[in-house]
């Protein structure tokens, strides 16, 4: 995919992933960006976390990304923030940028030391190109496919997105790494101003097994290179790109066969609505059924229940792939016509809980054998 | 196991089951008893909790519990309130009792009427006797083993547990059905105010899946025919009794290979403590990594992480099965050895977070190919 005008990016293999693919990416802008940044919540975060939000409150542009897969380079104590700032530097040193224009990301196992002599060695392999696909790939770890979203606006400026990550992708954060460029002239108060209430209907609305990430971020940045644009037209174009991207996070999650898509109406608040759609996304035994095309609908009534927010029975309906199988009471349905309609790339419910006027949406995936064999054997 | 003096149980298969297996239990005192009663905080709570809380509130002395399994008449609607109401009343009647006495429950799958008439039926055929066997194996569901424990005081007066539950299991509630009853003579004044803090420290301390049941209820009662006791040797006791039950239906949970023990310690509170300690043993990762003998703390610090607790990485104190991992930095440990010590029943992790005094245990279970697979399939 093609990045924005005045983008480059590239990759190479540092010899961190133990399979000797492609581990150590950049993502450089000729010029500085205005960027907004939101980070994981989780209370163990990494030092490339940590840094990030120091370098948005220095307020300086920003200018490149330099990311390593592999290693989380979390839990690693002082040597990690050295370990971080020092990647920094070599790339900044090699970009011919200041350090304190280059964002840091790391992502794969915690708690074993960051390699840097190998990130030092492998940088200079790293040749910049117009397409953003070799720095998706670097950045992958247990991600099945590379997640891309593009979208342009009227006055031609274009809004490219990247993220990966597949499981410890849980909400309250940013989820994994999320990148998103354009070339629209956009201030940097504005995209802050507007940056987290994106990530709140996208990422944060994505869960593949409740478990937060240390290392998690999700960065917008601008260069204006394509000159000034509409802002409505430009936050529609971001929140298309996150929400594609955040559905792509969810059907890749890990041992994942299919897209669950949660639609909640009819909720106190919009708030309300997220977490309860949420909620139903995450519930493993909802996942299990959606995995074994089981309409077992008292499940999704369950997790509507447990979510935190108002909730009458008697008011709830709920619709499985178009199918209505309840409305305040229970309703006769075919239960074999139900399930093979949940054969199918994507299942969506919808549960209307007939309180207000609040809706949200919320991606996960089904829950499989495939996601307990990926985690019980990953760092040995 | 023999049941505390003056109280008999039975069951009997009503058919609700498709298996066949006994599926309508009694368990009568002989007596009033005074009692305690904790119930689900899920939002669509079955109409036997509703009512539980109601006969809390009118406050008579329990005699009688009423409980089927393989319906869990929950979100059943008005049909579902008329039957709960039913159950209890044609109990009451077979045991000369008024209903408001008679406490019901109900278990299983939810969003089907629950079929009175079979219970109707079933009924007279209950024989009480001695044991509360019986009671326990008609109770349960996915349960594949009986959970029973006891424990006798000094003055010879007894405390006797049951529960059941292997899935739809999380906390913030009483986990399923757990029934404790005493000949010990405690009054309802003291029954209730302690109740809560034991079901905190054991029930509330289990998580299987973080699915919260619609149908869950915690009872405790006491008839007194033993005479008085030393209420702080008798509380000693009843938790004793809910911690081994609390352990039991961990070990117990789906799909479940070996039981998972998260002990906190140096919490600033032992309420951040217990919080601590469950989000470790909820969280899929690393429950999958304990299943696969993955000795990968980083998941532990990460579960710790996104708790919501007070944490600062560089004093946390990781040890599994006795062996330390991480003290404020990656220590050296030997993998293969560390794996091997993990080939257990019980795998106890044990986090130092040095911070202050707070303590506090939870109890999971490793996740397994085997939770997927009982859940994919229930209903259909």
């Amino acid at each position: 995919m093609r990045l924005p005008i005045g983008f480059r990016a590239g990759a190479t293999q540092a010899g961190i992933k133990p399979s000797g693919k492609p581990d150590l990416a950049l993502l450089v802008s000729g010029t500085p960006c205005s960027w907004a940044f939101v980070g994981t919540l989780n209370k163990a975060a990494a030092p490339c976390v940590a840094r990030g939000r120091q370098l948005l409150a220095a307020g300086q542009g920003l200018q490149a990304i330099v990311v390593n897969a592999g290693n989380a380079n979390c839990a690693t104590g002082e040597q990690g923030i050295w370990a971080d700032a020092r990647m920094a530097e070599l790339a900044a040193a090699q970009l011919q940028l200041a350090p304190e224009t280059v964002l840091t990301a790391s992502t794969g196992v915690i708690g074993q030391p960051l390699p840097v002599e190998k990130i030092e060695a492998a940088l200079p392999q790293i040749r910049l190109g117009l397409e953003i696909d070799p720095f998706m790939e670097a950045i992958m770890t247990t991600d099945l496919v590379p997640k891309m979203a593009e979208a342009t606006l009227s006055s031609g400026a274009r809004v490219v997105g990247v993220c990966k990550g597949s499981g410890m992708i849980a909400p309250n954060m940013a989820t994994m790494l999320a990148y998103i460029v354009s070339d629209a002239a956009v201030s940097q108060e504005e995209l802050r101003r507007g940056w987290q209430g994106v990530v709140d209907k996208s990422f944060n609305q994505v869960t593949v097994d409740t478990d937060t990430s240390t290392n998690d971020m999700a960065v917008l940045m601008t260069n204006g290179a394509a000159g000034p644009v509409d802002l409505a037209e430009f936050w529609q174009a971001v929140e298309r790109v996150c929400v594609e991207l955040a559905r792509k996070l969810a059907r890749d999650g890990e041992g994942a066969t299919k897209l669950l898509t949660v639609k909640v109406t009819g909720a106190k608040s919009d708030v309300e609505a997220r977490k309860a759609a949420l909620s139903v996304a995450a519930s493993p035994l909802w996942k299990s059924a959606v995995y074994g095309n089981d309409p077992n609908w008292g499940r999704v009534m369950m997790a509507l229940g447990k979510a935190g927010v108002a909730l009458e029975p008697d008011k709830v309906r709920i619709t499985l792939q178009g199918i209505p199988l309840y409305a305040g009471k229970v309703l006769e349905f075919d239960r074999a016509q139900a399930s093979q309609a949940m054969q199918a790339e994507e299942v969506l419910v919808e549960a209307d809980l007939g309180l207000g006027e609040g809706q949200g949406t919320a991606w996960g995936c089904d829950l499989t054998e495939g996601y307990v064999r990926i985690n019980a054997l990953y760092t040995t």
